[in-house]
């Protein structure tokens, strides 16, 4: 039977529990959420002794189904008060799965100062003393605890970010090659795992792909299937592993939906092929790096990448996401300071997407100037740091808006708004404005029939189609985060009729179920449901279902367009 | 007819209407809470370009009725998100209903950087370059600009930390010695005064006690009847003229509900009479200052003082609450002390409130020690250089919270809580759970029933009966804010059931009205109603009307008591 492992960091105590009845048929994201639902209090302070963070792989995580080996972790967020959820690659979801542990929770929070550290095997689990390991990079902290454990364990670490409680801050974990830069990033969950007092979780496991599994033929059946339709779709089997997700970058460029320059008046950055996924691919390759690289067994899209760095360090991924944060949205256009921000989040424990995001609102307020890669790097240096103008930045965008009285702050919910102009992508806009995560671009990920034309075309400059488009993407994701398999199957999926029931044939395979596709959907629903749930008890209402006023007054080249979606359609999104 | 002066910024012009009939019958809260639900979008940017401040005298402002020179203003707040009225002496309001404006109204944003002022006299009102003012401390501004304008102007105006956009800003007037130092302090009002390039109103009227009354006689016999009631009562007509709110100090620490060292477990602080009103008064006679002073012409309470501090400057006045947030909060017993932290706080333009309260959380979080005073003085000095230290201090106690990852922040709805522990004054705790207007000790004073035994006497530590009187006193509160008395009226008004007939004897007397005791209630009902409402459309729900969970597990000494009002009885509040 599955089990809990609760970390008990009041008492510094673990208990093993057998997985409660409710939660036997979820994983990821499914299981997360509704555990928030259930054991945190919606009001409480997501820093306090009554939030729990939860740290959970998906359905079909430890099989040997393709790329599915995301790791999700959940809590009330710090960032943006509501619940969230956030996943990640790397080793570590797999060897939880292995140890036949649908959980791990860590509650409570210690009585005195200090961090503590969890060492999990087959043998059992066992809290230790961690601070020697405190205000150390998880860089260092993973090749340390690899060191004193194994090259094999992965490593759940926070860096110095999450120490200090900083709402930016990101849980991560290390992929196959040690490195640790697999995070879930987004929502400040390193900050509540700071707050239990906890460093690290070392899990020690030999295996990868052998959870039980009831009907192994069958599975596998489905399993190599599934691997064809990701291989055989172009977006899946041709243009991640060519480029990573930073193929992305001339794409949206062209589209006209990229924002520069802190989302000002301009969809187009005539530098953003130097910061590009081709650029990138060939600068990595001529160093001795990857252009295609998986961040966890078993990946068969491999949309990672390994990039040398001029100082010898090497920087993975770099994802596209990141690249427009510290590229165009702060106009600067040196994939080596790219990579030199991207690697410092890594190393202080920190979201990319919300320090970009944050940075370009700072540059806004004028205390440091767009394009300026050395201000930039000196002021995410100051976050390690801890100085003052430090806790600004690392507590994200809204926070340095207010800090500076900035008004155009490209957040929603608290979370800051990520590389698609909600203006000229209007079906992402949907999605920022709604989904109970903030602003957060896999919720809902719209690009697909709005830019790439995948799963049909819906025209990203009109305001029609897109409720209807982000409201089947935001269940079809919740879905997809319950079951361990990366998001970015769903470019496959949506285009192939195959492909959805080919996973619902894994799950029944694995579980001895009967589920149809549209059980399914359903399943989409009812984490969505819980989620809002959770939100309204917290206190959300529709008004924290907008984007920031100037997306709504302020055009955006070339298309010319706003931001034009009616409160009244936004507010029928989750009208399921 | 009665006027609205609007002082349109985007383009830099001035606008005169007849008060539209709607806020004919409104004055002061009534009418500013009021408009902003008419003109503000609830969901706007608090610094952008569609918030709208406005400035409105009470009902009674500009007569002779004694104590009744408040100035209302208003706006959305920076602080709280929600809708805000603080009020403040001085002596604007009164010159202001004596030249017919009803209100003037700040809106729109200059489209470039810079500052400006108005200048308004009985010829009319012009709008003028300020650059010049720019930087400058509320005490110099004012000083160059009686300077200009001849010293019995009155002068509203911000500090640095207005122009800086700091959600603890407030908006000073001076009083009849020149000294600029009467705040409508809380809620930020001072931020959105500065996103509006508005630097300073000069008020030039010779008049001040002149406005308009239908019935002279009838007014005059009412208003000298509650000069009489005023007088005669131990509060209004002893006690305040005696020692000023500060006369609080060693009260409310015998009644054991003094907060101390951020809301620590202890509700006494042995010092406390160090910087207690009869301290205060004995010190500043001594050094040629004034331990009784009126805030604002015809006041017959006087319970202000002018306290000359060691540099040979002056500061007046000391609150109680500010003698409290920089003095117990703190563990700082030195008089002086607290004199120069209040003094740098009305220069620099900031709520002392939120200040203290901030500094005790900066304190909480290890910044700088408990009980250190010069680190206390420097990190006030850094809000008004900008430095980023300065403006997490000058956002307040929540923006502190979250910069350091504190979880005991004794707030609501983002407002710091002010001198009354909610764990052993638990009607204050409701008024501070409930009022629309966040943590505010003024919105339904319960310390007058809780631990004073003014109208009547309901057990502090106990939870029966606090909602009831909590919703009673924000009702009476509402209406006394409207009428521009000062709220110090409502202890006799309270003890003396002459009280309240005899204002509305006053209101009926200048309008011609035929109110009644009863309309008194409905106009208080209407005025929370309003800002209710303003508050549910900009997102508030009834998540937003709790403590901090402190409050609730935290035993205070020496009652040993936890406020313990359920979220049901809190619900009810605003069950009318």
């Amino acid at each position: 039977m599955p089990k809990f492992l609760r970390i008990d960091m009041t008492n510094l105590q673990l208990k093993w529990e057998e997985c409660p009845e409710k939660y036997l048929a979820l994983g990821g994201r499914a299981l997360t959420s509704q555990f928030v639902l259930d054991e945190v209090p919606a009001t409480c302070h997501p820093l306090g002794e009554y939030n729990k963070l939860i740290i959970a792989p998906g359905l079909l995580s430890g099989t040997n189904a393709p790329s599915s080996g995301r790791l999700s972790v959940g809590a009330k967020s710090p960032l943006t008060g509501g619940i969230k959820e956030s996943n990640a690659g790397g080793i570590c979801s797999q060897k939880i799965a292995n140890l036949d542990i649908k959980a791990i929770v860590v509650e409570g929070q210690p009585k005195e100062k200090g961090f503590w550290m969890v060492k999990i095997s087959p043998e059992g689990a066992e809290i230790l003393p961690a601070n020697d390991l405190a205000g150390k990079g998880t860089y260092e902290v993973t090749d340390i605890l690899r060191q004193r454990y194994g090259s094999k364990v992965g490593v759940i670490t926070i860096g110095p970010a999450g120490e200090m409680l900083l709402a930016g801050a990101g849980v991560t974990n290390n992929d196959s090659d040690g490195n640790s830069s697999r995070y879930a990033g987004r929502g400040g969950l390193g900050a509540v795992m700071g707050s239990k007092g906890l460093k690290a979780i070392v899990v020690d496991a030999p295996k990868t792909f052998d959870v039980p599994v009831k009907d192994k033929e069958r599975f596998s059946a489905a399993a190599k299937k599934f691997a064809k339709i990701l291989t055989s779709h172009p977006v899946c089997g041709e243009g991640l592993p060519a480029f990573g997700t930073n193929v992305l970058m001339n794409i949206i460029n062209e589209a006209g939906t990229l924002p520069v320059r802190n989302f000002s008046n301009n969809g187009r950055f005539d530098l953003a092929n130097n910061v590009g996924g081709e650029t990138l691919a060939e600068v990595a390759k001529a160093r001795g790096g990857k252009a295609t690289h998986a961040c966890h067994p078993g990946c068969v899209m491999r949309c990672s990448n390994v990039y040398p760095m001029p100082d010898g360090k090497v920087c993975s991924p770099i994802e596209y996401e990141t690249a427009w944060c510290f590229g165009p949205n702060l106009e600067i256009s040196d994939l080596d300071v790219v990579a030199k921000l991207n690697y410092l989040c890594n190393d202080i424990g920190l979201d990319t997407i919300e320090m970009g995001v944050a940075l370009g609102v700072l540059m806004e307020a004028g205390v440091i100037p767009f394009g300026d890669a050395e201000a930039a790097i000196k002021a995410l240096e100051e976050v390690g740091q801890g100085t003052p103008a430090g806790r600004i930045l690392g507590n994200g965008a809204v926070f340095v808006g207010k800090a500076y009285g900035v008004t155009r702050v490209p957040a929603v919910k608290g979370q800051g708004i990520p590389a698609y102009d909600p203006r000229s992508c209007k079906g992402n806009g949907v999605t920022y404005a709604t989904t109970p995560m903030g602003g957060d671009h896999t919720a809902g990920y719209a690009v697909t029939a709005n830019i790439l034309k995948v799963g049909g075309f819906v025209d990203p400059t009109k305001a029609e189609g897109q409720v209807d488009l982000s409201r089947n993407l935001q269940i079809a994701t919740a879905a997809v985060d319950s079951t361990g398999l990366c998001l970015f199957v769903a470019f496959a999926v949506l285009d192939n009729p195959e492909g959805l029931p080919t996973v619902v044939e894994m799950l029944n395979a694995q579980y001895g179920l009967n589920l149809t596709v549209d059980d399914v959907t359903k399943l989409g629903q009812s984490v969505l449901k819980n989620e809002r749930e959770f939100n309204a008890k917290a206190g959300f209402t529709s008004a924290d279902d907008r984007l920031p006023e100037f997306f709504y007054s302020e055009k955006l080249a070339p298309h010319n367009t706003v931001f034009d979606i009616s409160d009244e359609e936004l507010d029928s999104v989750f009208n399921f």
